[in-house]
């Protein structure tokens, strides 16, 4: 009745949720659990995730947190469609609504100055001329092919209340862009959280939490590994899993 | 006949090098001996170094990288007279000067865009009005009283060729403040390396190189810990001190 032909509907095994993707589309990853699991709100909150996808932060968040509304950004038609069928699916209508917007034009539908927090896994990516085909939903969840780091950001800082808060999933390799930016929108980084394959490696995703008008200083939690030496999952990541209780070994792909 | 009545002379058990330190004052830690051993430069380099205290960085980088000509700047008149009397002990007159000199005239005195590599070790901590004496040397050396961020930023940019590497360790808080800066003064943060004092916390410690007019990626190398689980120093930083010959034991007060 909600599942067209191309896709699948994924167990979230948390509260009965469930949620469609397309059989050979970007499916979510590992990022988009660990982001939700990292995203702090309080009692009626109203949140929006930029760039939602299938839907699968705000599906998370409103089970995680206990926001009021929550509303999914996307610019895909293809995408936005099938994540309403996903809010409907789940009889989440009075709590998560998915807007077919344009990120840069989403203060001007939402309004300034209206969220307590806003939550972004955005594009990593850099556009490139090596892109096979730029209009490709895969290439556009990952490439900044309709969402710059910059247009993000702007976004962020114009629909967030002074004091509400950012919340991304990044790699390292825009930290600087990232950072510069943020404060450039006066939204202050408070809080770093470095992910890595396995302790003692690099790092190659970050999580970033910045507050509108915040205060200068930066604080870094302890890393968090993916991997234990054996190869086997950490114990926090088994743990957020766990609570999420997301097949792990399904969910990996992601990107 | 160098050494005066309140100064010790510490052996650096590399080349023979040894260095006067005040017996009460601020001696060097860890983390200058860390940053010297992040440095690289090319055979025939000119290296500044912004702050330079005792002149224990140009006293290790004379002994580690083939510079040419190694300028240590410091504004506080004792520490460069005792800095400039650790050269002429270790006979290093023809490849390191002390200049007692304000880094926010750096540029003028020594030129702008002269230097292959500038490196400095600032102070880690703002000035604060709950600084018993600002006009002590230990409190000179960690807080920016004398030298803020932004000018030691602004003074590296000035004195670097287009291309010239700036190589800094900082304090984690400061990330951010730090990032912007570069970026603003066109000196792109490259390569990041975070210090923690064990795996699995969060860094209190970070190595960075920015490139004069680098193009925007930044990498992060792997981290470095200080201590293994038990408490004994881990490979890499006792292979440092060996490299380096230094007691690390004596020389771990620091900052």
């Amino acid at each position: 009745m909600f599942k067209h032909e191309d896709e699948v509907i994924d167990d979230l095994q948390r509260d009965g949720l469930r949620i469609l993707q397309k059989q050979d589309g970007f499916k979510f990853g590992i990022d988009a659990v660990l982001l939700s699991h990292f995203v702090e709100a309080r009692p009626g909150a109203v949140i929006y995730d930029l760039g939602t996808g299938t839907g699968i932060i705000p599906m998370l968040l409103s089970s995680l947190v206990p926001a009021e509304r929550i509303v999914g950004v996307e610019i895909q038609h293809e995408m936005a469609e099938m994540a309403g069928r996903t809010v409907r699916m789940n009889d989440l209508e009075d709590r998560i609504e998915i807007l077919e917007v344009d990120v840069h034009d989403c203060a001007e539908v939402l309004g300034r100055a209206t969220a307590d927090v806003v939550v972004s896994n955005p594009p990593y990516f850099k556009a490139n001329s090596a892109l096979k085909n730029p209009h490709d939903g895969k290439a556009i969840a990952r490439h900044e092919i309709r969402l710059t780091l910059e247009t993000l950001v702007a976004s962020a800082a114009a629909l967030l209340k002074p004091g509400g808060h950012l919340f991304m999933i990044h790699r390292p390799h825009r930290l600087v862009d990232l950072i510069h930016a943020l404060r450039t929108h006066q939204l202050e980084p408070k809080v770093i959280r470095f992910i890595s394959p396995r302790r003692d490696k690099a790092p190659n995703l970050f999580l970033i939490r910045a507050t509108r008008g915040g205060r200068p200083e930066l604080r870094f939690l302890d890393p968090l590994s993916i991997y234990n030496d054996d190869g086997s999952y950490t114990r926090e990541v088994l743990s957020i899993y766990q609570e999420a209780s997301i097949d792990i070994n399904e969910k990996e792909e992601g990107r």
